[in-house]
């Protein structure tokens, strides 16, 4: 196995889709981290290289390292790895960064040992990451990161993953205000307990967002992008997020909500050209402020992470 | 108009289906409430007379009356009804006898009137009954005892009913324990603040369900069919509850779990042969009780109120 080397890209996504909190997520199309992962010999995990974004390299403290221990340890491998992580999403944007690096490294390490297990079966070491990252094993980025598309987390215990299919006319327009918002302290705001009445409401969305997509009947889903838990609480995190919102509804979106924990936002649009006009909406509420942003158009991708490059 | 005469049908209904509390319903086959509506002068309502169950003369404490108030006022008729109730749902049963009687009503009216309203728009007005008794207006029973079929409430405000696509093999098989719950008191044993956590646990089964509805997915149905939230509180309620769950899902149901708020318990299978397995589980579980019970063997229904009689 030594030297055998592996050069994999895993997606960015944008999960939680209004009322789908922690349980709905999607990859988008060409952004995401590029992770070269090198078979060494001994048990030491060894960071090499961080491009992009500044990550710590020790081992336990860094995502890509707490995956490939978590499956070094499990599958009882007596060789270990050496990472070269290009960052291509910036950390604490709401598009999945630590999950693209987690599901990056599972995926790598997983094709370096001749696939011994399936994509679903690589979640679970995934999620160590999102635990380092986050304070929570959640699956909502890891998952689509892993598989593609979207991608329905119906239970966490046992945990069960199920792919959906998603409307051909249904593109994500994307905002990332060059802003942080870290996922652990956007957590730590939400309310333990909601009243009961806003979880019907939210579960009423939920249901409608799912038949929607499902049957890809666009009005369901633009009616179902709601979110009455989550956005009033992390919306104020985010710089105008109520005029974005505003202004891509405006605009033609059928809906926008935060991006997993923010600070990214993003729209549903029927087709491609109702996508340009939310981007163009997006860009001139932002563009008066001193915050940089990118702005992104994509489908919800049906690729996973794959294979760039590699040698034996 | 003083003198017309119609006799509808308005079917019981399973509501709530597990993880679905409030949102989810739909009707059952063959069973349900006649009504008889006499369009009189004045503005009186009457109820001449009530079969089957023991119910409120007075119109102002009977869910027909106040549903006819309601109709009478909105839509400023200057004539009243009079009523003949033939119950085939016994109050207290779980499977929407309160709203058999306001969704017959609200379609029987509409019906004499020459149809000034939307089978959807007769919603409202029936949730009128509910309120009266339950103290809460939902809609998870009546609109499907007026549409037929299964029948998502995305949202209550505004009023968002969808209809949804059902399994063809789908069967449902009830018992239904001659012991009476009352909804309202059913209603207040509820916690009014859940946990977020499980609050997440419930919409991802909601999502799983309606995804597995949808594409006709039994084993997606069927993990999918778990209520955290309401479950727990109300199956105490229910004598032998846990036993019935456990036996009907070993005798063959995808799942299993209190109809609306009980006492009836409901089982969803692949396929008749399944829903009988399960008819005799459930009977087995009960026969040795002094409880006397029904169990019935049903379809989702297509149809909702009908029209049985009529004359001008």
């Amino acid at each position: 196995m030594t030297g055998s080397f592996i050069k994999v890209f895993a997606p960015a996504t944008v999960s939680n889709l209004t009322c789908g909190f922690d349980i709905l997520g999607f990859p988008l199309e060409n952004i995401g981290d590029e992770l070269s992962i090198k078979v060494i010999r001994g048990k030491r995990i060894r960071i090499k290289s961080i491009k992009g974004f500044e990550l710590p390299f020790e081992p336990a403290k860094n995502v890509a390292g707490v995956v490939a221990r978590k499956m070094i340890d499990e599958l009882r491998l007596d060789f270990s790895f050496e990472f070269v992580i290009k960052k291509g999403i910036k950390p604490g944007s709401g598009i999945g960064s630590s999950a693209a690096s987690a599901a990056g490294v599972a995926y790598g390490i997983n094709e370096l040992l001749g696939k011994p297990l399936k994509l679903k079966e690589l979640v679970k070491f995934a999620m160590e990451g999102e635990r380092l990252a986050s304070g929570t094993p959640h699956a909502d980025n890891v998952a689509p990161a892993l598989l593609g598309n979207l991608i329905l987390i119906r239970s966490y215990n046992p945990l069960d993953i199920i792919q959906l299919p998603s409307p051909a006319d249904l593109f994500c327009t994307l905002i990332h205000p060059h802003i942080q918002v870290k996922t652990k302290e956007s957590r730590e705001i939400l309310e333990k307990r909601i009243p009961l009445d806003k979880a019907v409401q939210q579960w009423g969305n939920v249901a409608g967002l799912i038949a929607g997509i499902v049957q890809s009947d666009y009005s369901l889903i633009s009616r179902s992008m709601e979110d009455v838990i989550i956005e009033p609480i992390r919306s104020v995190l985010i710089p105008r997020f109520d005029e974005v919102k505003k202004e891509s509804l405006d605009a033609g979106a059928l809906g926008c909500g935060i991006s997993g924990s923010g600070p990214s936002v993003f729209a549903f649009s029927k087709g491609e050209e109702n996508a340009l006009k939310v981007r163009k909406a997006m860009i001139e509420t932002y563009h008066d402020t001193k915050i940089k942003f990118d702005v992104y158009i994509s489908r919800i991708s049906p690729h996973g992470a794959y294979v760039l490059e590699r040698s034996y």
